[in-house]
């Protein structure tokens, strides 16, 4: 269906740095779509690879923005013909369709010859002008341009040059690095997408694990969680101590570690609550026999209880108690997680990096992933230890399980 | 209507300390009442202060536990009487009144004489027992005690000692803190109390002063920030040239910074977009300009202008164009930002440290203030630079300004 | 030796909002000093206090300097006399000795009657001048003031008043904050008073109890840390499998966690060498052992081993392995933590959330601690959790073990 | 001079999600060496590609360790042979150069047919034995292997599968991360690699351009840089108000935004020492003018007047004053920024994320750029907005400033 294509050319280090993935991301993103017409690899590490991509858009003016943009990774049109310009509105205002500029070193031809811009900076126009008898291309600001002055306008006629830095990667010797978690996304989508994956997981008879810390407790999100198992998608969960702890201190005494819940005071220092509760349930043998006897009336725990789904809390060095449940020697722990892992199709972490880190540890790449917390030390850390499958949320826990659950439920 | 009281005596630097203040805070929040008998201040800085302070509580059983609390912080009853034992019920079990410790030296009176406890820990109990034809006191973990082993039980009998570094707050000289910000607060409860007091704001015929960062639109929160608006919440707004141009973006473009908000999916670098709606508006003048020419038809500022509400836009270094609107001259911008200051009688700051902290050097302390940023840094700047009233919110600004808008409109 | 000396008078709810302590923490830190002369506390939590305190200073501009500082906080002068006024020098410039406004309600008596100042903001000054014939009293920030007008200058004859709100202690219904963790302090002058520490309690025959994780070898800083063995700075060591696996996966093959510490470039994901380094350990039965047989030659833990000093390794769920040295039970593991505590006179931890708050929790409060952690966080958790006695700073643990290495060895 | 080789196969979306280009990273980080033999495009992006790749290395234990390293990313020997095995030597170790699993699903060949491994679980080793009459593999971790169990040695005759959906890159449906800055890497390398290349921009003839927020003052920082200053590797500097007020208060006042930087005790709220150090320059004219008069006589800004090294500062709307060197304008002060930045060989950043991104839109990318902030968000969204040639280091300013000037002073 598409009625306009180009060819662009790429030269560099296209593998090792990425650039030709990028820019066929690009051309996806923005609506494109692209054929491989030619890879020359470099044979050996050293050398140089090159390709021809074409690109296909629905209309010229999409391939043009498409041409534009694929130039800030230093991809040309093989056929660049000549540029158009079109003079500046107002002072101030550019042509709309001007040629917005990227960072690396530009050329422009008019008629025949390129001519270099003086300089290269983001985010600019192209202004054509004459100095000296001679015609000059300048990059220049929007809040610079004058009224008539000519602009150079779409992505013919443009050519840019990727700086031999980049293009050889030798920023390699720097440790340059190239992407990151970012916590500017729009969260509402993607609680959307998990909740939408949930639902299929269960529909395909498969488990859904949850791996959780204590902030689930202490930021009022216990409610949340409670409805979210007692709907059926919570049907193991992993967790240490610290979680069952406060969850059930909270169900018996109304607060977690010093935050009383009704409230929303915080308290700087912990109290000696949670301890008391701690001791509640090994006189009680265990959290089951808590909630068979009625000492245990409410909470995440007692709500995983009640639906007859497992959990495996697992021993950190700086538990209290702890609660008869937990496994005080972590390779114990560690096998009764696996003993969990058959039949688990998705998995969700929530605000603990030490548990978060072992169950990576544990799970194959087969099983799909997401790491929710508000540091984003916690998701990265994840990734970097080897769970490539991690797929990292930076946000609020309180409100994203608040949000979930109000999807699911 | 309380019951049952008791004395207790604090001697150090009360004052420098904050340690007094901690003690009736905890009374409070345990649901206490209390009443300082006396005071002894120390005339010169060196000199240790006393108090004495009668705590009351509707029960013994709960003035047990106060007494108990404020021995964390030294605090002990001025006639302590002597300690009740009880024996453990099982092993790995205490009492379920068992005196639970602190961290600091502590005493323990059984008939005449103060028995001190072997060693200090927190959150463990006392164990009485016999040593080479000796009475001794044990610090005991829960899990390590032994069913039929007499443990203390209330806070009868039981007396602590401040370690005299931490009494004589010579600990300045090391710069020790005392508290800080958290991200593990109930943060439901917090949107709540926020909406309620905009609500009293509003009904009191105050305005309601915004200050927001670009993040409001790149976690896709622009559609709740657009009902706040309609609902009358926002009466005016500060934001930089950012907020406003990915904001204009999203809405001509339906990208913000190369994030396509209906596809959730990310693009790690920025795209051209976002200087082609800045050209845009340049050419209509200015923003409100957009709006009557029917060029901008959505968007949070779309949203002030047809409500006729007024924003201060002041620009910065990392500013590209920028839009017609925004200050250029950051000290006009500043009288820009006073004049709209009177009648306000609440600001809420979401996503920006610069504005933020821009805002607060001009509001006066009597403006209740509350940042929101999912970096906890952003907060903590704001009061370490004289905004003292300031309330911090460590959460999802998406989701954040989802549930606001959910809760008032 | 002070010269001069100012009486001022504070109401509010001093001891709840900690307003008395700052107001004398601020006088000593000017240089001044501070004798209480009286003070009349409510006797229950609703009533206002008051308090008259009187300031000294070598000389009146000190003087005056510190009761403009104290006012930010409410505190007046009992005396305050009449405001003086200068002419503004040159437009832009205040008079030198200007007084700085704080942002609160401000009052100026130049005469008789007290005027109130037009609008509150902090860091301006104060214009007098006419409007219709009556005298007036403008906030002008320094940018607005011209040539000439009159300025006051000192602290005589200027009042504040707290807003309601705050001077109430209302804000706890919010729960505002106060004070936080700062990563801006000058970090060379805290290493050396850290190692002037260490030194006194070498000095008095104590031990120093270090707590690390395993970025103590990512960031490079093993060598430095071995340097502080072999000096005798670490008397004993807790960390987890982490720290000791990735100094002896670095003794054996050069590199910790994929990083190459050689030539610094990182690998993103881990790979297998830590997992070998476990094995060949495991084959020797103990680190010790692997030191005696020669098949572990340097690092941290060859060198603690070599100085005869016993570390403690407790395991956690994310371990893989784990080394023969660890206990994978965390209860025994925190029963051998305890074991090594007596005669602990310093304790330093590095770099390890988990750790830190597990020893944390083992601690009596007479132990000074110190915190070194990039991640605020940890350190903020830290003091939440009840080691109030924690000094916190925020830095990068490479560097600082490094500056510390050269501080002491 | 390589020895053994070994051909690899690799089928998926090899280009889109970048696994071809990790393949090649690890066999160049382990000291290996590659020739891509073929490389079979998919044409259209719905298609898969499959390449061949030859990999080299100077004997066959190290090749081994790659081939076994790259099966992590699902690449197989094109001829993987059999495996061998070797019993463990005694409980809970492995042979010495045992097969170390990866988390994809797994096969051993033994003799003709491929077996499957029970399950997929990262960093264990492989057992093979019986099970009801049949030869089976199964995954088992180093705890849990007892003496004499026959265990896969070396990297024949094992083949590892990439799940479905890592392959076919539908993970960027959600958004799948990859990699990301971290703290953790060896600081003392990196600041000697940018002493050493200052050193070759110096001596090639070219300008060094820094850009510096306030922590440089408030982190004890700015005597290492006035050395550096002094040394010639300052060439010019971009700044706010903020980093010249602060570090001329600390000239004047020996203070810095209420730190007293030679005692190191903090004052967390600002006081006026900031403002009046403004006005006393505001009177002088300028920062040069005083200098000349006498008036300020140390500090960063003092060393550059005399250096003769301009400096740019532009405002923002958060300044106080401001000092009358700052362009109030911002689009001025661009201005006076693009006219510093011919003949600039290296930038550096250090500790402002306003003005790193400020200068970030305005340089070419063929200037090489550091950026060194103790928060990893300010290098994180350097990059995401366009600036790919920045290298993020995350550490503490004022020890990092410390030991660049002990490298090149």
């Amino acid at each position: 269906m598409s009625s306009a294509s180009a060819t662009v050319t790429l030269t560099g280090h296209l593998m090792d740095t990425g650039i030709l993935a990028r820019v066929l991301d690009d051309v996806l993103e923005y609506g494109g779509d692209y054929r491989i017409e030619s890879l020359d690899l470099g044979r050996m590490h050293e050398d140089e690879s090159s390709a021809l991509v074409e690109i296909s858009a629905a209309d010229s003016d999409l391939l043009d923005r498409i041409v534009m943009r694929v130039q800030v990774h230093g991809a040309n049109t093989v056929d660049p013909g000549t540029a158009t310009t079109r003079p500046a509105p107002t002072d101030g205002v550019f042509p709309e369709d001007f040629y917005s500029t990227t960072n690396l070193d530009t050329f422009v031809r008019l008629e025949r010859e390129w001519l270099p811009v003086d300089r290269a900076e983001m985010d600019c126009g192209l202004v054509v002008g004459e100095e000296g008898g001679r015609v000059v291309v300048r990059n220049v600001p929007v809040s610079d341009v004058k009224a008539g002055e000519q602009v150079v306008c779409g992505a013919g006629g443009v050519r840019v040059e990727m700086p031999a830095v980049v293009a050889r990667g030798d920023e390699e010797e720097f440790g340059f690095m190239s992407s990151a978690v970012s916590s500017e996304k729009p969260q509402a989508l993607l609680v959307r997408q998990i909740a939408e994956r949930m639902r299929e997981v269960k529909a395909a008879g498969q488990r859904i694990l949850w791996v959780g810390g204590p902030a689930v407790v202490h930021t009022g999100a216990a409610p949340a969680m409670v409805r979210l198992v007692r709907a059926g998608y919570v049907d193991v969960l992993f967790a240490g101590n610290a979680l069952a702890t406060h969850d059930i201190e909270s169900a018996l005494f109304g607060t977690s570690l010093g935050v009383d819940l009704a409230k929303g005071s915080g308290v700087p220092h912990g109290h000696e609550h949670h301890i008391r509760a701690i001791n509640t349930i090994r006189a009680s043998g265990s959290i089951a026999g808590a909630v068979e006897s009625g000492v245990l009336t409410g909470g995440v725990m007692h709500a995983m209880v009640r639906a007859g789904k497992p959990f495996v809390l697992v021993g950190s060095v700086r538990d209290d108690g702890p609660l008869p449940d937990v496994y005080t020697d972590v390779i114990d722990g560690q096998r009764a997680m696996r003993a969990q892992l058959p039949g688990v199709g998705f998995c969700i972490m929530v605000a603990t990096m030490l548990h978060s880190i072992g169950t990576g540890n544990l799970l194959p790449a087969s099983i799909p992933l997401v790491c929710v917390d508000i540091n984003p030390a916690t998701v990265t850390k994840l990734a970097d230890r080897g769970s490539a499958q991690a797929m990292g949320i930076v946000t609020d826990i309180g409100l994203f399980l608040e949000q979930l659950a109000r999807e699911l439920c």
